[in-house]
């Protein structure tokens, strides 16, 4: 950490600022220059009250140069991470496909593209029972309804299932039928939620807030790894920008800078970070080329009656069609899919 | 509701469309031009499923004409809208102060910062004891004990008090020492939280979220709203832009926007939006007189030895000089304090 | 185009004003809800007075449904646009491959990379010699002395040459010694240079403003094709967000979106959008894998010395890897090179 | 400036660097921590190059300690700087009301417009005759013929006379009828304009980029001053966001920010900001309150009929409104008009 100092400090509130700082047990290095002073702070920052330091009015500014982060940091972590979600695996060798609808309509319905992702080649089935919706006026999900019929389709197709939960009373149940659990963007700093589902130990699909940053959203990580769950994968869907022709800008540089700071694994969402179908195709293919490692696609068996979403999912030919053109692309990145 | 159709869509298409959507009842509108052709629909669009027709191939777009939410609407709602926190009104015809500390630190601080900020005119006290912090290794509040010093510093001021809450049990504690929840930023779209919120009937303070558009929020508030508040106030608290030199970007024009909008009560927080000490006076003066029905603004008795956000907080004789400063600009607006 | 009519306007307003736009030829179409009452404009709007409509105070909105941009449109143009610049195509069947440094410091170091990028199958030699620098005391390019070193290059190796042009005295230099222009994202709406490179009938790429629209970078394009060059190519080079981790966010959902609504080429810059070497490769690919024409890299021989952007420009050796990585996206992609 | 060296970086590579860098004269500081190695630097930066050090392979990053622009700078000034424009001051004092037409239509109604507005306390009358359109098919303005005008209004009324140039030519052009010069939000990169307008030694209104940081603001200025002209008044004219109420977020903190930062005057623009009619008076008084030195406000003779953005204009009666609700608001500045 540097602390940068005011200009016309005096030599006196200088001098007493580094021996509060070091009363505390840390290492000061302090560098004047023509047109600036600084001060290096060496040791561990825990010790220090980090406001108090920004308070004094010689601070001009505070540069943090570590993260902080720690248990989602590559540097002391190099290597990548694998986990597993019921039989399929999400790490470096492995191309993830996350299939199914937005939201959970009825158990027939699930099944019947539970059964069409599983034929193309997704492992784990995807599936709103809890859809967290901008007015109150809208369909809000099947509930532990909807959860029942996910852990079916489980049963029936022997896919990996995962669920969106957005209070600390949809995770208790959640944990009883669906194999990972999925924070949406609007709860990625929802602090206690993200507490809640760490302790459940289970595998955690962790969405990028609408205008988190890439810190926020590995501290968001941390939260959750923190609390009890060592396996998350964090899911690139897209950020508000001022841009109106996609719903959302999807970033896949973030793809590139996840890959230099953390060792979780990458999912990457052209449904919702574009909203417009014929998009998830070649954006899924460049999600690949620049490092991903899985989709998360909605399909659903019929588009134009959808109770969400609609105008992103891919009916079944669709999907299919998807998939055969990413197979020389998944092949490309050294990976087999699932 | 207006729907714009695709070019080259055939005549057999449309009419299909167009007879579905009469048959639930709407009326449609029927508008052919050279360059495009639009249908209107009219009647109560709760009858039909919006993503179907979104996801239909021959819609281009859809164009909202109204709005989403109702509770909150100036059209339904024209009088703006007073209610009571404790003995201190919210409304058109006053300037409420709501000032303290960013955390609760203990209950001495407490009183101490109460006695000063009522001697200045505040009548709500803040006092954050649950504190969604970025890192989950920052200080994360007293909880249940900072509710306690809360209820003391009311009932020895007699000031109302106001503190956020970030989850159902904080709600449930809360709800028994402070007069007014409060909804952080990062809890905007938390829908659950929204409804626990709501179903007590107490003032709820909204604040908006990071990137959220001013129709996010109004939704926001209808959640609220129709779960059993009325009694809700909007606080603009800087919004998320790629500048810098602040920590968000202060939106004035919302407090204008939110005028025409809603009849709802508008707070503005120049502290936590600038995130800088100095600015915090002058744009007090400008959210007064462009309207905003009341203040937050962070008081420490210490702020350079703050636990939590020191560089906004003023002091005791800034939080003076700053009111002294307000003094001729509520007086212009016509209001009177608290 | 349809105007939303005010909720309370009276007939006799109402009546008035599309009385007013049927006398300039247009015909309209009245639909009345019962929420809300909208006026179709159908034929040439290029008869009425846009502005006087949107101030007609019974109007609360004018909602556009055709685009501005008519040569630029691919609704009347929907075949992809090939064109020659010197001996290299951009079009739908190549992938045209623009490198070079990002300043031309010396005639020796030019043509050194000029070999070097032609080498490895770039076939348009990029350096500028005009550079917009942020602060008046950076370096801001050798100018004409560049562009004949350009020139000289070419002889030399046959390349293709682009160079930036940032005033119409820079157009007439460039004129002379290059075959293709460059407008700078910070120019894309200084629309008299706009004009003055589309005067000349050159090959022009326009970048995306930091922060533009691409339907305001489509209208940029149409000022260039509407005063005399028809060879226009759009370079995505990414959007300023509020993410600081790279140096602009790339939008490659943008490819897509250009796709849909231009037939004009589309090029992608990852060395300027993010500013990090070594996302060059993956993000390069990624372009590639979504429908991208071409790349603009840029390769200097020392990037530990370069005098502008070093820490994004590659050496040849990491170029040369960066293309054979590419080699079998750009196969996929059904291209050739250049 | 800071350089932070990268973990692993061996004792050779770093002493190898350090020493590159004192050879050129500078000294460094090194400060060795447990988690990060900082360089600071301490000298005349422009003796070295400072893209050489950011491509170094063993630098992590460079943070800069200091600003890049020094006339603009109110460290090397700290005085407010007052300047004169025809006969009315712009500067600390005063508070300076810039209004008229968006775009100039005839002679007449510029002149009924300039009467008008210098009634109501305007000292300078503004007037667009070079507009930059977002499509070239939207009508560019009179040009030379609008600012003969402009003159002819001045000698008639008194008034200092403002209009934004677009080309060099229109400097040389308006060189000979205005009293300043307007750099519009679209060229505030467009340094070659900026220079041009230096060099005349005017005074210049330099409006902020769409999405222009404050420092890139400061350093566009700085072009200007080393051209020629000290003559600059910062004009915030709202930033691009995704918020859609507003046509863009006036940044009214930014004046804050630049009163820190610069000796510059600043002036807010609440109509090019918002876009909306009504909001011109609650933000005109807003932005007085935090402290800007003057208002442009766009004012017509004919609202509905007006050539060029009619919506956000005033008629005379609302003009009249809004500068008597301003006045009292003008008092507590302790200014006074022009």
């Amino acid at each position: 950490m540097i602390l940068v100092i005011k200009p016309q400090t005096t030599e006196a509130a200088l001098e007493h600022m580094i021996q509060e700082i070091e009363h505390t047990g840390l290492h000061t290095h302090l560098s004047k220059g023509e047109e600036v002073t600084i001060v290096g702070l060496v040791g561990d920052k825990t010790k220090i009250d980090l406001t108090a330091i920004e308070a004094n009015p010689i601070v001009e500014k505070i540069i943090p140069v570590t993260e902080s982060y720690k248990l989602a940091n590559k540097k002391f972590h190099p290597e990548p991470t694998t986990f597993a979600v019921k039989d399929t695996l999400i790490g470096p060798d492995t191309m993830t496909i996350m299939s199914g609808p937005c939201a959970v309509e009825s158990e027939e319905q699930l099944l019947c593209i539970a059964r069409a992702v599983k034929a193309q080649g997704a492992t784990i089935l995807r599936g709103g029972a809890y859809k967290p919706r901008t007015s109150p006026y809208s369909f809000q999900g099947l509930e532990e309804e909807g959860l029942r019929y996910m852990k079916a389709a489980s049963q029936e197709t022997g896919l990996a299932t995962i669920c969106e939960v957005t209070s600390a009373h949809a995770v208790e149940s959640a944990y009883k039928y669906v194999d990972m659990l999925q924070i949406g963007a609007r709860n990625m700093q929802n602090f206690e939620l993200l507490k809640e589902v760490g302790k459940t130990g289970m595998p955690v699909l962790l969405k990028r807030g609408l205008s988190a940053t890439i810190d926020e959203w590995l501290n968001a990580a941390e939260y959750i790894m923190s609390s009890g769950s060592s396996k998350v994968a964090l899911c690139e869907r897209g950020i508000r920008t001022y841009e109106t022709a996609t719903r959302n800008t999807l970033d896949l540089s973030a793809v590139c800078v996840l890959k230099e700071r953390t060792h979780l694994p990458v999912i990457v969402d052209p449904s919702h970070a574009t909203g417009v179908r014929a998009f998830v195709e070649p954006l899924s293919a460049a999600a690949i080329a620049c490092g991903a490692d899985g989709l998360m696609i909605e399909v659903h068996n019929d588009p134009a009656h959808a109770l969400s979403d609609g105008p992103q999912s891919l009916d079944f030919d669709q999907f299919a069609s998807v998939m055969e053109h990413l197979k020389p692309y998944i092949a490309l990145s050294g990976r087999t899919l699932g």
